[in-house]
């Protein structure tokens, strides 16, 4: 099914104040993940220009293909995604990344972060919040909802509440790959 | 682990003849499957000028997705393979198809054949042979082994053998989807 990833972004300026608001807020405890994003670049489309992301993602042995399409919003992060389960460990995710390299995909670069992930009950639904420990780029924090397209915008209402409710103010549309590559 | 796929094909004449010489042989009793294959264009590259494949394959509910490189030697049809396994069912290879096509990938046709294959032992090893039935192609019969690079010349020399000996004749380098496709 498709479904869009409705979510904002913000540069994290005071960790310990961010966690006790959420806690104050009932946000359920935090579960840390390593995650691994490995980006690539397309054969001849500039995804940079197209605004566009493909990419291997590994959660511990869990691996995942992502394609992220354009983003059709200029505030929240609104686009098309398609993201597919595969098969497990790291053997496969090395011959899954062989598979795409020798249909001339190349690896741009490696997105390695911590992810402690919780909770929300916001305004009468579940928002789920990650707080990004990246290396390299530094700490972030997302507001994420996933939703079939005719949600969207009422999903876009409640991340700026929340938004707001936690004092973020740092609105970063950039990827964390983005940033790291310097964009 | 990549792997060369050393295979003769040949378009079979009389089948009844084929199968009473493959079961004198000693040749174990053959197992029907159904296979729909997707063949997919590259964005930019013409997979028919660099002789490569890329496919999504359906065998009943399981899923994989193979990589071809080119043909490496005239008489076989020795080439690079990446065949890697995917979830199953009908949706999740929906779903792939949809990922790839978003990618700039186009669907160039569908190959669906009944396959029914059988071992045998020849010259010391292990040979599998498959009978095809090719919707809108014809009946086909495949040599195979899937050898390391070390392995590729003695591969090829036992099939032409077993070929020779099963009486084949009529030796077709190009694959199903060029015949179906008309080149």
């Amino acid at each position: 099914m498709t479904t869009y990833e409705v979510e904002q972004k913000f540069r994290i300026e005071d960790a310990a104040a961010l966690e006790e608001r959420l806690s104050s807020l009932g946000a359920t405890p935090m579960v840390a993940i390593e995650q691994v994003d490995t980006y690539f670049a397309h054969p001849v489309r500039d995804f940079r220009e197209t605004d566009e992301a493909f990419r291997l993602r590994r959660v511990g042995s869990q691996n995942f293909v992502t394609y992220k399409g354009p983003k059709i919003d200029a505030t929240t992060k609104t686009r098309r995604e398609i993201e597919l389960p595969l098969p497990e460990g790291k053997d496969y995710a090395a011959e899954f990344r062989s598979l795409v390299e020798v249909l001339g995909f190349r690896v741009v670069a490696d997105v390695s972060k911590v992810r402690r992930t919780t909770e929300l009950n916001w305004e009468g639904g579940t928002i789920e919040v990650s707080l990004d420990d990246v290396a390299d780029v530094g700490q972030y924090v997302e507001l994420e909802l996933v939703v079939p397209e005719s949600e969207v915008a009422s999903a876009k209402n409640r991340l700026a509440s929340l938004a707001s409710g936690l004092r973020l103010q740092l609105n970063e549309r950039r990827s964390y790959l983005e940033i790291l590559i310097g964009e």
